[in-house]
């Protein structure tokens, strides 16, 4: 049985290979929020993602995004045993309010997804791609920003 | 008549502005490549835009895009001596191929867009929308990443 504290080391070992491996993600203060094997949250800080105007840069709101989306979908692959690259595709992203605090974003499959019919497409053909869901969660329940993301994954050789 | 000149000590302007107000952009290096009046296009080394694969992170990627087409919007207000404040709106990105070294973003109106239009719709309503495609070039003539992103105008009061 997965634990929630797996879940959570498994986030954490993930965050601290972001942070070793991207330099932007160390540049922008990424930090885990939270991961219960179906939801992934990150948390940034505003200073260094802040823009001209004083709220968070849209280009800090879409790699935050980006990377919580792959890192859900690295982390459902490696808690399901899978050893895979995962690259993103292709996004969506819409900016619906300006963010003027610390911000977090939620990653979760999008609703036309699901990890079964990922697996099964992975196991026959080595690759397959997944939909994610990501927004970033303002205090009275809207969403700030909100990205649709495909990602791929290709299992290694 | 504007110069080449003046359009490239716009630009140069917006970069240092940019780079003063946008910690981000100051970590991703960005740097003018060129400013002609309807392209603007920005350079970025690789090694502080890295991701755990050796290529660009898709985080910088569409972050230095995104900052490409809104410079172009400014830039254009501005040298038609509209005083606004440019925000994203929406944006569609596709990752086409990894980027294995420095890279630039070229950006210019989309093609459904003009000046005329915008401004038309600027001057009525105070605010209006702009449709830009920016891409990611490579060697060969294909783009490694594409982005199309509408933003929008507001006349500052």
């Amino acid at each position: 049985m997965t634990t929630a504290s797996d879940h959570e080391g498994r986030a954490s070992a993930l965050i601290d290979f972001i942070l070793g491996n991207i330099p932007l993600a160390r540049d922008m203060q990424l930090r885990l929020h939270g991961y219960d094997g179906e939801r992934l949250a990150f948390a940034a800080p505003l200073p260094p993602n802040v823009n001209d105007k004083g709220c968070a840069f849209g280009g800090s709101l879409v790699s935050l995004m980006t990377l919580c989306g792959w890192g859900l979908v690295e982390l459902g692959l490696r808690e399901r045993g899978e050893d895979c690259d995962v690259f993103v595709a292709d996004s969506r992203v819409d900016y619906l309010a300006p963010v003027w605090e610390d911000f977090r974003t939620v990653a979760t499959l999008a609703a036309e997804s699901d990890w079964a019919a990922f697996l099964a497409s992975l196991h026959s053909r080595g690759k397959a791609r997944i939909e994610v869901r990501c927004e970033v969660p303002q205090a009275d329940g809207t969403a700030a920003a909100t990205l649709q993301a495909r990602f791929v994954a290709k299992r290694r050789a």
